[in-house]
């Protein structure tokens, strides 16, 4: 199933996607309703009871950041094997984990607006949404507490990254990590099976990767930080984004004003966003 | 003034410090006080109206966290010059930030537990929490802005930090952070002007430092951080550690089993911590 949070009408709300259509669901919206402990047999009554009946078509929907308020939103930095070694390090022993904060996502196809940023870079990235509390969880019991996956991207200040050994400065600016469009439920998609995670800038492909080469899967990710955290329902983890990356080409191509940014996961679905900064074609 | 929170007859309030007993304030915490617009207008009626009328006893009250609820706790890792130099590091010309959450902090007086970590470090900090909502403050703004200051314990995991370039996952254990045992509100002491930040392990002094030596103040702090996210009432800042942490020994030291930290501020006051690790004495 696909879940998302939209406005309609006025108002905002959790939604079932049924075909081109969307089922409102009782909660403001997805954190909310992940946040409530029925959560899944109030979405499966949702899809079987009266299926389509209430659906608003969407043509008349505002399509949001399908998870608005989580607690913690912690990063994978480092976890694809072809850019970590296009950064030049070597293959990781442990996952290297920065914090965002909810403050820092913004709807799939917001403007993003970084006037205070000259080397501003992109990063595909499939983001998981915790469905069940976990506390030093073993991999099958945080596979098994994955309420789905969505696309992300990781969109990052480079100058303010690179400013002091913490990434955080360049990593938290708000409303620059698009999320969305959707979050499909775990039960319909794995990961580790493998899904295209795709970046194109200005229409031309510049990253395209593969989850199945991710050195720490988004159940091992999950795993790992709940030795040291509790995760709840809700909380997203952005598992890493593969080669392909500006600060990566030589010489390094970054981000200026009008670009149009396009963030696809086949199977799960498409970011569209255009970069508004003071940088422009003329620098 | 003081405020903190407490627990007292099997409830959590916010309170006023009034001598040596407890005000109750209309809030069930500090966090959700510095929630209410009217905050300072309501803590200036229950210190001026009838102080100490309903006031409990110190005797009859549990000193809690006294602001558990912060959607962002971030910190300045190299603020002081001293603790700079021991660490290998230039000065430098931006703060060091990472994230810590909210269920990184626990009770002035709690017991530490971290049986994941052998490399246990310690990091005695004054802590600046934000009254006012700040967005592209100037330090000026900043500086007004700030609801008061309280002590902070930034116990670190150095094995678990140093796994990786991120330190998030050797900061961010839960419950590892003491917080309090109260807030002095911004009116009443100046860190400018210079407060010891005092830590002492087992009745020996490992750290004293000033505030008035470090690099980035509380205000330029909060300033530089309101450039790129949004801060609002309740927020957590921590301010960095001066010389003496355990890793820059020679050899380094680490806490053990039942080892006694005391984190001093004078003026504000002190947390009591023991340690719980699977680290002995005879290790």
């Amino acid at each position: 199933m696909k879940l998302a949070t939209i406005r309609h009408a006025g108002s905002t709300t959790a939604a079932l996607v049924v075909g081109d259509a969307f089922q409102p669901l009782p909660a403001g919206n997805l954190s909310d309703l992940l946040g409530m402990p029925a959560w899944k047999q109030i979405v499966s009554e949702a899809a079987s009871e009266h299926p389509g009946l209430a659906a608003v078509p969407a043509s008349d929907v505002e399509i949001l950041n399908p998870v608005p308020t989580p607690a913690k939103v912690i990063c994978c930095g480092l976890n694809y094997s072809d850019h970590i070694l296009e950064m030049g390090r070597d293959l990781p022993a442990y996952p290297t984990l920065f914090a965002k904060f909810a403050d820092t996502l913004t709807d799939p196809d917001a403007q993003i607006v970084a006037d205070e940023s000259v080397d501003l870079d992109w990063e595909a990235e499939l983001a998981v949404v915790v469905g069940t509390t976990l506390q030093n969880a073993r991999e099958d019991e945080a596979a098994a507490a994955i309420a789905g996956y969505t696309v992300a991207n990781d969109i990052s200040m480079r100058d303010w990254q690179r400013r002091t050994l913490q990434w955080l400065q360049g990593k938290a600016f708000d409303r620059t990590t698009p999320l969305g469009p959707v979050m499909v439920t775990a039960d319909e998609i794995n990961p580790e099976a493998g899904l295209e995670v795709i970046c194109t800038l200005n229409g031309t492909e510049v990253q395209r990767g593969n989850t199945k080469t991710l050195v720490f899967s988004a159940a091992k990710l999950l795993s790992y930080i709940s030795t040291f955290t509790i995760l709840r329902p809700g909380d997203v983890v952005l598992t890493g984004t593969p080669g392909g990356v500006g600060m990566g080409m030589n010489p390094p191509l970054f981000l200026k004003d009008g670009d149009e940014l396009i963030t696809e996961i086949p199977g799960i679905g498409t970011l569209r966003n255009i970069v508004r900064t003071r940088v422009t074609a003329d620098l």
